[in-house]
């Protein structure tokens, strides 16, 4: 059975993973028939969200790994620790946390930098030319992981577009039903929540992009 | 459009509301074109658990509504203040906080009490004749909530089936992949998670849950 390699990075859609994205993410690659490990890096969040009022809570503290553990049923793993060997793909989910925890694009644009062990993890996965899946606003680190030509979409936000244009990527126009394929690189991106209004609004790129992805390894 | 209320405990299978279970509650009430409104009550968790070691993290305190708001990306309301006449039925999906924050049966067994929010809530919808369904361990409050002899499953657990007879309600064993109906009373139950060892199986049965409880609206 192939397994994919599922990089959270907390829980919740404004300072972790977003929740729908991942689990339909999880459900998909199941009713592929292939199994998945999550992983997290075990560091501490940018900051903690109130997801009513959106305002930080500057009393909280919280880890991505131990957070992302909830989306995860407590089975996951430490990004550091796991081995890209074991793996046949890999697909991070989106979510603010692919911009605050994962790289820090929320607040650096495109002078972004991405998470080590995730660089490692990634381009291992990458340069044994297994496929790599990234949604919604995950994308932006493809050109940082990926190098420069990398073709992916985050939808039709400009801001963000010219942002991966300027690290080195090139972005195209995708609605939230569809997928960008890099099949060069074996680089599958879908914009999910940057676009979609309702769960299954997500759920048709994301079941198209994971369909991909295992068609791919 | 029928309006569902879907009734949330937190945010993670040990200390809140089942992650898989919410998400697949409210994508197949889309799927069977309903809509939904998220609410919980704004309470403090019984605790916070670390959910990959299982232990209570004694420094935390977390809000019932606040932690429920990232299953909702922050399209939550008050449970207090939810009037019951805006909908078409209720669903409670399943973790721990429903055992934990919802009522205090994880704690109390038999001797369970149900939050007085929810009471209220719950009676008035299903004395309006309006269908609720509950799902994984959140059944154990249908004696408590809808009276003596209602039928309900979680499963084939007998210690809390023992319970559920004890404190008035009459259970029956359910495989995941099926679902319980009391008839007369429009109460539907599914265990999801008491059993299921996959999101797909867990899907199977709150998928029918799902849409037996619109049938019956």
């Amino acid at each position: 059975m192939k397994k994919v390699a599922v990089i959270l990075s907390g829980c919740g859609v404004y300072d972790g993973s977003e929740i729908y994205e991942s689990v339909l993410t999880l459900l998909a690659i199941e009713q592929g028939g292939a199994g998945y490990q999550c992983m997290a890096p075990d560091i501490d969040q940018m900051h903690v969200i109130d997801h009513r009022s959106g305002d930080v809570m500057p009393d909280q503290q919280r880890n991505v790994l131990t957070e992302a553990a909830r989306l995860a049923r407590g089975e996951i793993i430490n990004l550091a620790e796991a081995n890209p060997a074991d793996y046949d793909a890999l697909i991070i989910p989106g979510g603010f946390g692919a911009a605050k925890n994962l790289s820090n694009f929320a607040v650096a644009g495109a002078a972004a930098v991405v998470n080590p062990d995730l660089i490692n993890f990634a381009r291992a996965i990458h340069g044994a030319g297994k496929p790599v899946g990234l949604i919604c606003i995950a994308p932006t680190m493809t050109p940082l992981l990926f190098g420069e030509g990398t073709t992916c979409t985050v939808g039709n936000d400009k801001a963000i577009a010219a942002a991966i244009e300027e690290m080195g990527g090139r972005h195209q126009e995708c609605d939230c039903s569809n997928i960008i394929v890099d099949e060069t690189r074996k680089i599958v991106t879908t914009p999910a929540y940057m676009l979609a209004g309702s769960i299954s609004e997500a759920a048709s790129g994301i079941n198209k992009l994971v369909d991909k992805v295992l068609q791919l390894s």
